[in-house]
């Protein structure tokens, strides 16, 4: 359905692109981007550039100065009443006089959650909330997923061939897919807060995990975990090189050797004991103790064997497929699902919104697995 | 790179279109069609129908009557020389007095190969070969690997999730496309002779592997073919129900047991022992004696352990992969191309000319493998 868009829906378009400038900087703060418009002329823009400087809504007001009086602000999420590292941002709307704000989506943040609402109506302030409010959801997915489950937003990230596998029978995976197609992943790596892989991984493919330098981002911790339940990482692998620059982190079971945890952590990297099942970390036990540091979002980027623990446990919230268009075959070639998987075909997660993109010759299959409990 | 066609490639545009009409009915023989031209004019056209039926050519000589003297004729394969089930189509040629041949791809039949034009030319008819060839030999892609590689055309087909499994772990495999797809893959089936499974599926899935009855091409036999070693499908699998009316052809191996090739045969079905190596039917060999029975195409619906030997053999001429947008996920569930598979990434197959298409919620990839050695 095509519909034009409204005045007000045209200016939080506006707030959504501003918002999106923070993209990958804001963790763990949602992006936001605020613009006053007075006698339909922007005054004022903003947006949060990184946590602990000043909200959008802020930026937008000093920017109006006086003309922010009488005027209307448009801002993607809910303007927060809580006292953060920053003050309220309510509290300055009132106080610039701003007559009309329209938000798209509610914080769920359980300190704001409406309560920024109720207080501007309470000032006399007219509020239109939900304007573009699917869009200014999706584009707060990550924090609205980390708020509202205490988890990071988990993207499973999967380089394989037509035929469906991630390496050959011998093992080597370098490189499925092309140059572009690693370039995009190295894009995806820039907006998430870690990558996690398994412990399998490290041993077959030795990877460094690193994130290329932006030139136009500050940058911003990026955390490399590994998922190693019985800490096999051997203390020389290439990821350790850097451990003393760039954060890595292990995730072993509360009964893995302390004397191999001691070995790791002398590299630089910090080793987590997390709860056990099926004498495997506790997955989902594993991402609650992420949230804990503050880490919102991660990519998987495999083994099998992980990605099916992640798909078993229903916690992922976007797949990307890098389909290259070649056939590797071979009963030993890895598939890029293991875990225990669907029983019957009615048990399969269906992916829903999905998007194909080239990227050269492969292609790029993207979309959110809909589980039927959510 | 676009550039406009000239008149000639027009015309052979046409002569395509006609060839077309014959898909899925004429083998053995090639698809063609042919029109004659006085002065711009076209004043015959002519599509062969079906083996033993009378030529393109000759039809559109027919239609033009005496206006094709001193006319054109456009044809998209070498007119023939020989005598086969129908006389040569260059005497005719000759004898109406058309002064020009334009042809699109020259015939690989040996008993052609150039010879008919060389007849042409002879006789002073003036042959302009090659235009459009490359599309010329496209569309009898099947007929050209028929003749010359004395084997099918292999077509692959697979229908996966997005993370590249053909079933469950517990082997459930229906239905992993939507409906859209499953027509798609019919629509297939409709053009080729035949139908080869392992006998894994048809353990599996038991089949029936029937072609949907077209309204309308005539009826054309397809012929379903297990590859089955050992003679392990049952005799009352529901494939043989319509063995009497739609042929079923087991290939087993050379010391399968004569007393299950007996019990088999009642059903209505064909045994045909083939040569084995490492104990399984020896899969180039098999394909010759379908050569020699005239199937001229085959699609291989599977199992994995098929499609593997297969693309170990280089023996796939095309692949389509109907790919469902869901995770299936498991250690246990099937991934598509099974065999030997590729030992180093530098030994994986590419696939080349890759279209993809959307059937429903579903997207189709399909392609060609490029072998090396080719």
């Amino acid at each position: 359905m095509i519909r034009s868009l409204s005045p007000d829906e045209r200016f939080m378009l506006e707030a959504f692109r501003l918002a999106k400038k923070g993209e990958g900087s804001v963790s763990p703060n949602p992006m936001v981007g605020a613009l006053i418009v007075n006698e339909g002329q922007i005054v004022g823009r903003g947006h949060h550039r990184r946590a602990g400087e000043p909200h959008a809504e802020l930026l937008a007001l000093q920017q109006a100065g006086p003309k922010a009086r009488g005027a209307s602000l448009y801002v993607n999420l809910e303007p927060c009443c809580h006292q953060g590292r920053t003050p309220p941002c309510v509290d300055a709307i009132i106080q610039a006089g701003i007559s009309r704000v329209v938000a798209g989506a509610q914080d769920a943040n359980p300190l704001v959650n409406g309560a920024g609402f109720k207080l501007l109506r309470a000032a006399g302030v007219a509020v239109m909330k939900g304007c573009l409010e699917s869009r200014a959801r999706d584009l707060n997915e990550i924090f609205f997923t980390y708020i509202t489950k205490n988890r990071p937003f988990i993207i499973a990230k999967v380089a394989m061939s037509l035929d469906g596998k991630m390496a050959t029978a011998t093992g080597e995976s370098k490189w499925i897919t092309t140059q572009m197609s690693r370039h995009f992943s190295y894009k995806l790596r820039r907006n998430v807060d870690a990558i996690m892989v398994g412990v399998n991984t490290v041993l077959a493919d030795d990877p460094e995990l690193l994130r290329r330098p932006s030139r136009t981002s500050p940058p911003r911790p990026f955390t490399r975990i590994i998922v190693d339940t019985g800490l096999r990482t051997p203390p020389w692998s290439r990821i350790f090189r850097t451990a003393r620059t760039h954060p890595v982190l292990l995730l072993c079971g509360s009964n893995a050797s302390q004397r191999r945890r001691q070995t790791l952590e002398k590299t630089g990297a910090t080793v987590l004991p997390c709860a056990v099942k099926d004498s495997r970390v506790n997955f989902p036990e594993a991402l609650r103790e992420l949230a804990d540091r503050q880490i919102t979002s991660v990519i998987l980027e495999g083994g099998a064997e992980m990605l099916g623990t992640a798909f078993d446990h229903r916690l992922v919230d976007k797949v990307i497929f890098f389909v290259a268009p070649k056939i590797i075959g071979g009963t030993k070639a890895i598939s890029p699902v293991a875990g225990k998987g669907a029983r019957m075909m009615s048990d399969a997660i269906p992916v829903t919104d999905v998007k194909w993109m080239r990227a050269g010759s492969d292609m790029v299959v993207s979309g959110r697995p809909a589980y039927r409990d959510r």
